[in-house]
């Protein structure tokens, strides 16, 4: 597909950049975008790059911020003895829609993962751990961890747990079952043992 | 889907205003914009803004373009003097793929669709008259109408149709038939229907 000028390529080149944009859909969002009024794209070229220059990092639970601590982290509403350590933002966002977790959280951004050379240095284990030793910002009673299962999430989980186990800090994990409204008949059988194994008294 | 930060609020309702991106993509791509270098970031930012910016229209067949008159439109190996007008540049695109077209274009812009609010003073139709009339760049022989067999359409090559036969110049519109590769048996009754009105001798 050959486009008829140098300036729409290298938008388009840039767009496909996307995760799952291929060059089609980002000629569509080019072609958009060129119907649009200047000061449209320009808020929305602004905002993308604000994305860089503005956005924060929450100083405690590495999750995205526009202050230095973000305010489930300074928010008094929290319990700030539990924390909830997830792969990344999008985790954070999900167990916060549940409104079934009142405690804090810490961003990994990512897990331990050798084949795509991502080491115990690229995440926040060193900060979580300090975080648990020296009670930032408040004493650590138990740390849930809410990684993904797989592979890596479990190496992740295993070297935590070691890290932690001394601190004398309780070390919990997600409940794996079938889930809510699934038929047991459909259940993969890791799941369905999982669910077995970790059967819960009835109440 | 509450997000944690009013920046990444504002980027992902941005980029959810692109064509068939929901607020779950916008915020896969801010959240890849995020882990990318400031510089790249920078660079999709203003290669975006450049769209409004830089990005010009041929002042003959108003293609996109970074000069002010296109490639197509300067190049001394087209014939100048067939004109093909389509609705969109994408349609420039595709036609110029198959390699089958030497003449040049007029990019309309749409079709008159009075739903729409589209009338022919919002499309390029005044220029296409003129330039049939004046022989702009060249005296024009013949025009294609490859617009898309729509009702909207239809209308726009009835009233173009209209406009350029008093002129003394050969109206045109493409073969619609039977798809290359397609068994008669799945072709739709129009199409095939008029692939036989349409017959052309067998060469």
């Amino acid at each position: 597909m050959e486009l008829p000028s140098k300036i729409l390529e290298e938008a388009v080149g840039q767009l496909a950049m996307l995760p799952g944009v291929g060059k089609r859909s980002a000629l569509r969002y080019a072609l958009f975008l060129m119907k649009q009024s200047e000061d449209e794209v320009r808020n929305m070229s602004e905002s993308l790059l604000r994305l860089k220059t503005d956005l924060h990092h929450c100083r405690y639970c590495h999750n995205v911020s526009d202050t230095e601590v973000c305010p489930i982290c300074s928010s008094e509403k929290r319990q700030q003895g539990i924390v909830c350590v997830v792969e990344n933002v999008q985790d954070v966002m999900a167990i916060e829609n549940t409104q079934q977790y009142r405690g804090l959280y810490h961003v990994l951004g990512g897990v331990i993962s050798p084949i795509d050379g991502i080491g115990i240095h690229d995440l926040e284990i060193a900060s979580l751990v300090k975080r648990v030793e020296e009670g930032i910002p408040a004493k650590v009673e138990e740390v849930i961890l809410a990684l993904p299962t797989t592979m890596e999430g479990d190496t992740t989980n295993y070297y935590l747990n070691k890290q932690l186990r001394p601190m004398n800090v309780k070390v919990t994990t997600l409940a794996r079952g079938v889930a809510v409204g699934d038929s047991l008949e459909y259940a993969d059988e890791i799941t369905l043992g999982r669910s077995i194994v970790g059967r819960i008294p009835f109440e």
